[in-house]
């Protein structure tokens, strides 16, 4: 049986839990509190990368993007000419590019601040960082949030889905590091329509059901969070 | 002709110069100040990215891993059994995690750090952070390059190379990002003689030559910077 080690507010936990669902996998769920580096999970994955997937083989595949890279050279060519990687090498270095836009520069400049501020020091003890946010962190994720939704826009503009034609790992990436920040109700979807309708389109999709399920205990989701009709 | 935008003491520039050349490519090479961050190299890659590798056909390939994975799937064949991401599953996962340690935790952890505080802010203007290093980064630096040489130590204990038996995108990967760090003369080699007799073999290979080549103006290298037998 094939286990997921994750975190229900880790953004990068939500791509994997988003692409497995996607590809109708149902591995069990182990939650690991990305703060704990518990040893035995260290064990696993040395840099204690969330998502951890073992596969039924019980090889352990560490983080987001190793594990797209995994499941496209083991699973993805079940979807036939929908895959998540597509087979163009073109399509493939753009794929990748916006997965990693979403992965590394999102996380970076948004997700990150915003999932660490305001929920994970929830959560954290006081000796390795938990607490109030830090607002200035807050504030920058804010003001970064919105270039973003302008990218997703620009790209949604011309493109039917974010890479092209099909829907693919990128748009995955994107949606999950996004429904952690739409939780806390800061995605100002007002100022971009296009994105606005593309989100819509992805929250509509079964596999994503789990993740507007989960609650963070003692604080409730924006109004619209898991309306899909927003 | 295929272009290499890169520049010469960036940790990912230097994986990528390594990778090209074991492969027997020679792109056109166009020096790109990562701080400068110019409208037309952004417009070929908006997160501007380096290195960023332009093919033949004129694709943009943005980034050390993003580059790695294209020529796994156009080039590395050519290398028969002797591929840098080699053909079975739990290889090319156990090189994809060394792959993303030294790209990713080396980086944030080490190189970066270095990097930008004793190189890039000496030539870049004080209004975008150029000036005198931050000597507090350059000790956490200096004791966090310390694990990784222990870990590498580790790995080339049980191992021939990082990953296994065959030299992969691992090695090239860690020799890079140290390569900038032994310039300045940061990397305890006295600490572990089974690293650094990693890291010579390494150095030893013709596609090493050209970094060991490369001058910082006004900054001498550390003495066995390019001395083989170190």
């Amino acid at each position: 049986m094939a286990i997921l080690h994750s975190y229900p507010f880790c953004p990068h936990s939500r791509f994997a839990r988003l692409v497995l669902a996607e590809l109708g996998l149902e591995p069990d769920f182990v939650e690991e509190k990305p703060w704990e580096r518990r040893l035995p999970f260290l064990e696993l994955d040395p840099a204690g990368n969330l998502p951890l997937f073992i596969d039924d083989e019980g090889l352990a595949v560490p983080g987001a993007r190793i594990l797209a890279e995994y499941l496209d050279e083991t699973r993805d060519e079940s979807l036939g000419d929908r895959r998540f990687l597509p087979q163009d090498l073109a399509q493939r270095v753009e794929v990748r590019r916006l997965l990693d836009w979403f992965l590394v520069k999102f996380h970076q400049e948004v997700s990150d601040y915003l999932a660490t501020e305001k929920i994970y020091k929830r959560f954290m003890p006081s000796d390795i960082g938990g607490g109030p946010p830090d607002m200035g962190a807050i504030r920058a994720a804010r003001a970064n949030v919105r270039y973003h939704l302008k990218y997703i826009g620009f790209l949604i503009a011309k493109r039917n889905w974010l890479a092209g034609d099909q829907m693919t790992y990128a748009d995955l990436a994107a949606a999950a590091h996004l429904s952690v920040v739409d939780y806390l109700g800061d995605v100002p979807w007002d100022e971009d329509e296009t994105a606005r309708h593309w989100y819509a389109r992805i929250k509509s999709r079964p596999s994503f059901r789990a993740l507007l399920a989960d609650r963070v205990p003692g604080m409730a989701p924006a109004d619209h969070y898991d309306n899909l009709d927003f």
